[in-house]
């Protein structure tokens, strides 16, 4: 799995520190990118020493990962609600726990494991951490959708950019058959408005903005890790 | 096509009703449903008569009854906006405009060229007319996200129902590739509300309200048809 940004020692320190709050019984949402990889193969020794636990996997690479790693798995249509989803993200306010995430595309799916999810902790190294969001908004779409909504994000205020496949010919194509664009905001002085207002879009299935849904974020750095709750 | 309640004469009169208004250059969307196509049909005899459009179909269903009517198409990304999609709805309130759409499972892709359309013109019998919405809303959504989703509804008040195949085995899977459940909220006093609720809702991909969208509605009836403009 790619690392993008970030020293790897940090990852894995927020990784491993979301991954200890897991307890036997849980239902775990496995979050998709670097660091949450961290905290998936964490978990996967947690369960080779006997913690019993089942995993959602937020992505095709999670489920991959998961599988790997030998931790038992469930649909989201097995289980009964999720205790704990553990998840990446590539831009965070630690003030507030809004996030911004679908760098790796699989924003839709996180967003509903998260929403299924009693909590949701993100886990980060200190350059994914901001004062204010102002990374770039992925937004999922229906697949004809793309030049209607890229005009309706530009009247928002967003620059948008279709996302490119970088090993195969045309666009991104998500895990669920749609495409990917990435809107530039600049400073999202209010998140919550944008949230919805994209949510409203006909044709977009879901975007990266994560606002209320964060229950925890865990900052690993070259030393420790710093734990934040809301 | 299937011709869900109504007299078939009301049908037609209001689907050449709103074929009448569409003049050469124009960019049509064309709907989904039995009352949108008897307008798909009038279009494609005005073709034959020289009438010039290009047709933008919001379904699998749409796109079939254009091509044999010989309306030439295009993409929504072919094509510099839509002049107006003429559509049918499953309830609308004359009042407002606010209508419910959906149970053709093509909704998504009827909000998307809506949302693209300088004018969205609605086509019904009067059987389709109320003073408040209390029709079913369709709400489209990612294929695992069911559970969750119609948990989520049933804590907006909404009773839930998946939608189940008739000529295949389990769900009805729309042309997106996603499932569709039918959420029952009983009289729906504040529409507005209640269509972002559901659009911020993860997992769903839009829903069948349509508040804000229509620009006119014309009532077919046994002897004429009357038509209302917002």
């Amino acid at each position: 799995m790619k690392s993008a940004g970030g020293s790897d020692d940090a990852k894995q320190r927020a990784g491993e520190a979301a991954a200890q709050t897991v307890e036997s019984g849980m239902t775990v949402g496995l979050g998709t990118g670097s660091t949450a990889a961290y905290a998936i193969r964490a978990l996967g020794e947690a369960v080779d020493d006997g913690l019993d636990i089942v995993g959602v996997p937020t992505s095709f690479g999670a489920r991959e990962l998961a599988i790997e790693c030998g931790i038992p798995l469930a649909g989201l249509d097995e289980v009964d609600g999720i205790d704990v989803a553990i998840d990446g993200a590539d831009q965070i306010v630690l003030d507030t726990g809004n996030c911004i995430k679908g760098g790796g595309a699989a924003h839709s799916r996180e967003k509903l494991v998260a929403g299924a999810a009693d909590e949701l902790h993100i886990v980060v190294d200190p350059t994914k951490t901001a004062e204010t969001l102002d990374h770039t908004v992925a937004v999922e779409m229906l697949p004809d959708a793309h030049p209607v909504v890229s005009e309706k994000i530009e009247s928002l205020g967003g620059e948008v950019t279709l996302r490119r496949a970088a090993n195969k010919d045309g666009p991104v194509v998500t895990d669920n058959g749609n495409l990917v664009c990435d809107a530039d905001f600049g400073a999202i002085d209010d998140p919550e408005s944008l949230a919805t207002d994209l949510s409203r879009l006909p044709g977009v299935v879901d975007h990266g903005l994560f606002v209320g849904y964060v229950t925890a974020v865990s900052v690993g750095s070259e030393d420790g890790v710093s734990t934040t709750t809301y």
